[in-house]
């Protein structure tokens, strides 16, 4: 398997191209009137790519919505948005070679662009996060109901957590053979010591079966917070070429190789900050993936629609030495939260130069974590962030103040 | 206007033919191990008989949910269900002639068969009931969410509820027009108000304003429970040629005219009990609606699939006169159990003689309405039923003791 650099795979009738994004949370804050949309509006971004890109398929890493339950609200603009970009009349290039039945558990077991009473221009394979996972009666998740109309092309889901086989959704198009490996999430602790036992079994294609380009897709802690607690990269069988990595929010798109199982790791992360930590502060990417027979590369594409956040670590101790008047402080916190405001919207104007003239920059996200350790004064954050209601997006939250010992870093991603 | 006999009106390429139906109330029991499937069993039946009658749309009176939140399951199934008959090859000969923005207020203001991405079969139009109304943010219904995806056309959502405009769907096919009005349910009171207040319009088309057939569906009390809690059939505008009357579950889909209006009212009653009341132990019907021109007809179908319920009202004054004896009166109740439930899986077989070979009669429903006025002493109706449970569909409330006095009749239809 060779990784080769970007934009040397011309696409041609042996390309088969992807796009590639996880963690939408669409949803997400749909209560707070200035981030309502967020989640929507990056999503419908991603959607213009594909179509921009004339990707023959769209793959989802999970996640696709932040709750459970979606509201109607969510599910009806979620189900508008796929409708609106999912159809049309570009036919699907990708010949479909795999047992349907055993790739997708719905009531259709057919993928939506092979059937003949839909019109299908950008079919999405999507696997279900630990957001969006099935549950309750029927054992169904939100992605369920999508596929029941059609509109996504659910599949990685698993009946057994001890006890899990993959059969791969394969695919074809010209001299180019994908096998597609899905894994739905499963909590960590029990997918840990499934693959400690040896249970996870991912089916091969018996003919040509070193022909095939191997892919897998799951959603899964990557980063290690307790032991059992993530899935080794290594776990993974060597014959898979590349893993999209799903549930991590920080975008970390460029391939990494893991050098002992010789595969490549892409992690898209999150279309939307859900958390206001420093992996969430990072330019957020989506990228069209290229394959051809067994070389591939990918194409990162910056997100522009997302929400300006920046972030930064303040030590009192460091900066204020031995000032310990809440009024000096307070001034000087001021300070900084004006110096990343101004950044947050000089970067934006950079990188937008073409929407700058026409609107302002949006709102941006500000979060200063405060070490206070050496017996400075706190204060209500809430308090503090009445004098950017109209200039902050996240006005409520934008101190975090901790002590040297906390490291407060776990989130749900 | 004229209505013909049944069976008067040859299929012709100038009859607009239309299945009736209304309150199907989808996921009604759906916790109820036995009665869980019955919503989804009967509303299949009647998806079955648009396709063997060959008509040209279905139209729904509301409450097509039985909850304004359907349960996952219950929203996977329905939209299943309606992608698994409504879409195919039969084109729509239906000409749309309105101004599909004014119909429709969903994101694709387009009625289902003209969009090119979709294979439709059988149009379903409906409006929505008490019980799956709008609410919340945006202020959506779960018909919204069917509309989004394509699979229903759902129409008569009013903005306001004190100035009402409706402005009608307006079909063609050959020599026949039809103007379909449609209004979802609104608070009786509210609305019995409006219509007061000559603030109901009904917009008629300018051209050939005669020659159109003038069909209204509503879902609202019919029966005067309170004054006012109400909508009387003389507010319905006189140029009305047939109302279909949703909402009320009993099942009275034979034509009954308005002598005072000159016009006939339908009411199919649901396809499902809801209540163990009179009206709805009625045997359940839906309709096929023929149109030619300015004459019609509605040929009645009956439900096979609806579960068996029957209903006795008791005395035990004047059944048992002196009779004290808790024993003795169990004995009685039971022997009026059974009788009903014998008469219940004859009446089947003989309604069912192709089914009833192959399985048995679904378990019944029954319920006994016992008077005990007169110092007779009552028992638990839970325990009572403890004997029934692997032979009556609901064994915890088969008895309804009740006094002379008590009319418990109100229901929330
Ligand atoms: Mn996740
Ligand atoms: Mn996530
Ligand atoms: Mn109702
Ligand atoms: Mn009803």
């Amino acid at each position: 398997m060779d990784e080769i650099a970007s934009n040397e795979i011309v696409t041609d009738d042996d390309v088969i191209s992807i796009l590639i994004a996880t963690d939408n949370h669409l949803g997400y804050m749909e209560r707070d009137p200035l981030r309502s949309n967020d989640s929507f509006q990056t999503f419908e971004e991603i959607l213009l790519y594909a179509k921009k890109y004339n990707v023959d398929m769209m793959l989802l890493g999970g996640d696709l919505f932040h709750d459970n339950k979606p509201s109607r609200k969510t599910l009806y603009n979620t189900i508008a948005l796929l409708r609106q970009h999912c159809m049309g009349d570009k036919p699907c290039q990708l010949e479909f070679l795999s047992d349907q039945k055993r790739n997708f558990t719905s009531f259709f077991p057919i993928v939506n662009y092979e059937d003949p009473n839909l019109n299908i221009s950008l079919p999405i394979f999507s696997i279900h996060g630990n957001h969006d996972d099935p549950s309750g009666d029927g054992n169904l998740c939100a992605l369920d109901v999508l596929s029941a109309s059609g509109l996504i092309n659910y599949f990685g889901k698993s009946n057994q957590v001890d006890n899990i086989e993959i059969s791969p959704i394969l695919l074809k198009k010209g001299k180019t053979r994908l096998a597609l490996y899905g894994l739905g999430n499963i909590r960590d602790e029990r997918l840990y010591r499934t693959f400690l036992r040896k249970n996870v079994k991912m089916l091969r294609p018996k003919q040509n079966m070193d022909e095939w380009f191997n892919l897998f897709v799951l959603h899964q802690n990557r980063v290690s917070h307790n032991p059992k607690n993530y899935i080794p990269e290594t776990f993974v069988n060597d014959f898979i070429d590349l893993i999209l990595w799903g549930h991590e929010h920080e975008c970390l798109i460029d391939l990494s190789k893991n050098e002992v199982k010789n595969f490549y790791i892409t992690q898209p992360g999150s279309s939307v900050a859900t958390s206001l930590c420093e992996g969430e502060s990072k330019t957020k990417h989506i990228g069209i993936l290229r394959i051809k027979q067994k070389q591939f590369e990918i194409e990162k594409i910056k997100l522009k629609s997302v929400r300006p956040f920046l972030m930064a670590d303040i030590c009192l101790q460091e900066n204020l030495s031995n000032e310990r008047d809440p009024t000096v402080i307070t001034n000087y916190l001021i300070q900084k939260v004006e110096e990343l405001e101004k950044k947050a919207i000089d970067d934006w104007k950079e990188n937008n130069p073409d929407l700058s003239s026409k609107m302002n920059c949006p709102r941006p996200l500000i979060r200063l974590r405060v070490e206070y350790s050496g017996g400075y004064p706190t204060f209500n954050p809430h308090k503090f962030g009445q004098r950017f209601v109209n200039r902050i997006a996240n006005p409520n939250d934008i101190l975090h103040f901790y002590r040297k010992k906390a490291v407060a870093k776990l989130n749900s991603s």
